[in-house]
């Protein structure tokens, strides 16, 4: 619990999105509306839209640096999201910070691609986040896609939950304390109580002793641009107000289908519309004031 | 009015501010806390915090039309504002496209320096805002310091409210259709209803016939890093919502005197804090739904 007056601070090191829906703009609306000062450091301009991403302009790494330094010297930063960081440099160096102490309760969102399909890391990127970054995350939280490369697989749309935990397995082997695979859309995966709605969604969490499936109901809209980078600074928001990383997990699961549910029925832009995070109308877990 | 689940949307041409106070992460959180969907297009990423600014990045030009041209080419933008542009080449290149009608409803903050004194635009810089993008405001807001530099007299600490009507004056004749020259802490300015309370902040406003003085109680905070650029965003907030010049100003007003207030006890970082945007408890003016 925080002073009355003084809400947690976090970090995102992201990209920024013109159109707005996911990248640090969709960090600082999940942020704020659970109750947290989001800060940033900005690794790459994107000129971006709801339909496709059309440019790229990658921030130098000292620049990045700076800015690190800029809020770490002067705001009390509890945690620290990774979005995308662009180029295998960045991943390096920020995974230096964090394996000096600089970077608490770290959730490393490895952002390898785009939704719409445009790929933002090389190899070296990907081979980056497995030797410098992974290891000093509390949590990792790929897709199935991120996840089977991490894994040092081949991407693949079969994958089940058996799959995924495997890549849990095999990327928790490279450091991350956590690793949430999220699996989006899963075909077969089903709940074992009958009684429950239809599971259209199932993310698997691993600490490197317990396997925990994670499902919940499917939102039926094509609004999903920014889903990922939204969860995964939730899931910083919610450690930034102290929660342990299976309720914040938990939470952050909760308050992306809010926000999914929010704007669900919206008009924005022609392809992949965003999430509606001011729409949420959920409850944080006890003790978290998400009102400041 | 829009329809009920589609937020107006607009558009922030400016700064990325690490500490997250002001520049777009500012912008973003105004715009949200009234229910306008913000895009944006980055000019600088800079390495700032509460107590300075410490370096700077400009984007490159073509990158910013890049962004720019990406969220208009998609999405709805029905207002504009600027903020800090960095270079004269980019504040020529905004002007031209509003020039050419892409950009409705343009609300001019012409970012020059921040409030710990970094000056972010040259001589040249000003004259570009003189030549190519005042003249295509719907209304720019310089502070006293900007105004002077755009009226073409010497900034002054020493000037008073006739001395806000004749740079605001001076600056209409540039072209925008309205001017609001903001005082910040006006010595010597009281307000003419001796029942009022003491009046520390006025404006002046001024459509080239009527100049209207707004007057508004001071808030005794330091925490007001960002208060330009979410005036600014406030009322291109209002603006995209239907609102007239007057209205949005008014509201803006109001709007940033309350997030004033409700950050006005926290303690983030050791300079000027920002602003809490989400902790306004204001209603907007009739008609206008700050929710969705």
């Amino acid at each position: 619990m925080t002073a009355i007056n003084d809400p947690p601070v976090a970090l995102s090191i992201a990209g920024s999105d013109s159109g707005a829906g996911a990248g640090i703009q969709a960090d600082i609306k999940t942020m704020a509306a659970l109750g947290v000062f989001a800060t940033t450091a900005v690794t790459a301009v994107t000129a971006q839209n709801t339909t496709s991403v059309r440019e790229v302009h990658y921030v130098p790494t000292d620049m990045v640096d700076a800015q690190i330094d800029a809020v770490l010297d002067d705001l009390s930063v509890v945690s620290v999201k990774t979005g995308m960081l662009g180029t295998p440099a960045v991943v390096e160096s920020v995974g230096r910070r964090a394996a000096e102490g600089g970077l608490p309760q770290l959730v490393v969102d490895p952002v390898m691609v785009a939704s719409s399909g445009r790929i933002f890391l090389t190899p070296e990127g990907v081979e980056a986040y497995r030797t410098h970054l992974l290891p000093e995350a509390l949590i990792a939280t790929p897709n199935l896609w991120e996840a089977s490369l991490l894994a040092g697989g081949t991407p693949s749309e079969s994958d089940d939950v058996d799959s995924m935990i495997e890549m849990a397995r095999r990327i928790h082997g490279l450091g991350p304390t956590w690793v949430l695979v999220k699996g989006g859309h899963l075909p077969g995966v089903e709940s074992h109580d009958p009684g429950a709605a239809p599971v259209q969604v199932a993310d698997v969490l691993f600490d490197g002793r317990e396997v925990t499936v994670l499902t919940g109901a499917h939102v039926d809209t094509s609004n999903t641009h920014g889903t990922g980078c939204s969860l995964s600074s939730a899931i910083a928001a919610y450690l930034a107000h102290g929660a342990d990383v299976t309720t914040a997990v938990t939470a952050a699961k909760e308050f992306v289908h809010g926000a999914l549910l929010g704007g669900a029925e919206w008009h924005l832009g022609g392809g992949h519309g965003p999430l509606n995070h001011l729409g949420w109308k959920g409850e944080p877990p006890a003790g978290i004031r998400t009102r400041f």
